[in-house]
């Protein structure tokens, strides 16, 4: 089955069979996949992603806590028909990260892992704690100081170790890439490993069988980019087995005080520069130097797509929107939403947000 | 479209046209609903329980956030194939009571409601809030004291109004029934409304979709009985459309500490004699005197199935048991997978037991 894995690629020109150790490229570089078969082939006697196992990178082991098939609704039932919202925190730990743990933990297993380490500020990390569970996976969990009691209880109760680590989330990245160097576990990275992206992909290929065609817009909300990097993976595949004519043009959205590829997009920069983060409510993004960032502003402009950031103000204002319609978000996954309502759709338009994060998970 | 509702019947022989301020028989005795037409027609093309229009009392208004289908899955990857798992909590608002908010919420637009009224110690009011909100009617949602300020928060940022009522949870549902009485609003009660368990009727419809065939018993947990009642209904009509043979045998189970039901089924009685409840981390089903005793008590005995009960040490096992597996539960959601691992599963036997809520809506 490990045979079956597609090679680590990076784009210094070096790849690399996966091995459960490997989590960059020797140049330092983030590792891609190499380019796998596609059939288009829906299974409706699977549960979870493996309804989508004929798309996929990585082979079914039957691993599933039902992750996938979120629902597809209009923002309010009377308004605009053109603008439908993904509801991604209708996912087994309340987020879409569960698309890409399931496949994360499906790959630890098949190299042989034992134990996962994982560096995350929340939702990553809960859905890793829990798949690596499902995997009968030891699981280590890093996390900053000040992630809510909640979030540790969760990640803890699935059996996984966590490590609180003072600093920042900088800092606790670091420590979890120390601890995988020091013990050779598999790093269940979301901004390193590409099988992360993989199982992501099933975002496009869900709304593409919803609606039997591409929308025009993905707006997408970007920290390490891990969405817009794995919709545009998916929507790349149906493209190239010609079941769409094209991407669809993405709009990766920001947190103002935290926004170094919209300032490297509005610099027609290729590279993204660090920035010194104010605080944002939307933690799950607030990502001051994307390791990825440079694909996710490729993305952006092969597409003919933008990056926009959003303020604390319109942040909140799309929170209590969505609530009055009865969706419950954390302020993270209002962002999407917090963009497309100030953009708005063109007629005939057809744009997709999601909402990534349940407001459940919140600190209170 | 009022029209198209079917009747409000009574055990006693009444019946009634539905109306907003109607909510018990005048004899004061729950009511029912007259038979509606089943046709089973799954709509690939509907969004949440829409799906099975087809087979509800209730016609769609278009109202969804995307309830339903939820995940179908063993209990562990190696474990008994005999022992399914439903995966009630990835639901939009965390629990199953979506499935019969969205009929109810529907029932009140039909019948020209503007407010709502509720009593929930939390999934039902939740779940209420919500679909309230996502139909623009006004609610009002009385707790008991001692309700998690994360649950009365969700349902505030809903704009629902909570009212705190001191005492027990009986006194809640007096309190809300009082409001009723006096202002002629809509009851949106899941133990009274028989919308409620029209919806919830799609428990049932889901897994025979999945499963091509009728499980050989359902494990159930009860309080006031929703989702027994409302699985037998689902099973019930499909029984009736010729599509399975039989309703699966009926397994009903109750936190030792508060356990009508099951003094009654032990007693071979057909009434319900309210318990003086003691303490059980099974807050969700901790109902003293359940209205609607001697329904699940009929369709426990007409299935060939059973009432049992469930200690505080076995709830806590099974949720530890579950979070092992990735799985993660409010106490109440472990309790039918308490029941089923001291049952077990007979050779070839299929049982399906559901996670009714989810364990980010627990207290910490």
């Amino acid at each position: 089955m490990r045979d079956a894995l597609p090679h680590y690629t990076c784009a210094c020109g070096r790849s690399y069979v996966p091995d459960a150790a490997r989590w960059r490229c020797d140049c330092g570089g983030p590792l891609d996949l190499a380019a796998v078969p596609f059939t288009w082939r829906p299974r409706s006697t699977e549960e979870g992603l493996w309804r989508y196992a004929d798309a996929l990178a990585v082979p079914s082991l039957g691993l599933t806590l039902g992750e996938g098939l979120t629902p597809l609704i209009r923002a309010s039932p009377d308004g605009d028909p053109g603008l439908l919202l993904k509801v991604e925190y209708a996912s087994p730990t309340g987020s879409f990260k569960d698309r890409g743990a399931v496949t994360l933990a499906t790959v630890a297993r098949l190299l042989g892992a034992e134990r996962v380490v994982c560096d995350s500020s929340g939702n990553a990390g809960t859905a890793m704690a829990a798949y690596a569970a499902r995997a009968g996976l030891r699981a280590e969990i890093f996390v900053p100081e000040g992630t809510s009691a909640k979030k540790v209880q969760q990640i803890a109760g699935h059996g996984a170790e966590v490590t609180v680590v003072p600093g920042s989330r900088e800092d606790t990245a670091t420590a979890a890439a120390e601890r995988v160097e020091r013990t050779g576990a598999f790093y269940a990275s979301h901004v390193y490993n590409p099988f992360f992206h993989d199982g992501v992909k099933t975002y496009a290929l869900e709304i593409f069988e919803r609606l039997g065609t591409a929308p025009d817009t993905l707006v997408l909300p970007a920290g390490n980019g891990t969405l817009v990097i794995g919709a545009y993976l998916g929507f790349a595949a149906l493209r190239d087995a010609g079941l769409v004519d094209r991407v669809p043009r993405v709009v990766a959205v920001q947190a103002e005080r935290c926004a170094p590829v919209a300032a490297a997009y509005t610099a027609g920069a290729r590279e993204v520069t660090a920035v010194r983060p104010g605080r944002t409510a939307a933690e799950g993004i607030a990502i001051a130097a994307p390791v990825r960032g440079p694909r996710v502003l490729e993305i952006v402009r092969d597409t003919g797509g933008t990056v926009v950031t959003v303020s604390e103000d319109e942040i909140a204002a799309a929170h209590a929107a969505l609530a009055s319609r009865g969706l419950w978000v954390e302020p993270t996954g209002a962002v999407a939403y917090a963009a497309v309502s100030g953009l708005g759709t063109a007629p005939g338009e057809v744009v997709v947000a999601p909402l990534c994060g349940s407001g459940l998970k919140a600190s209170l």
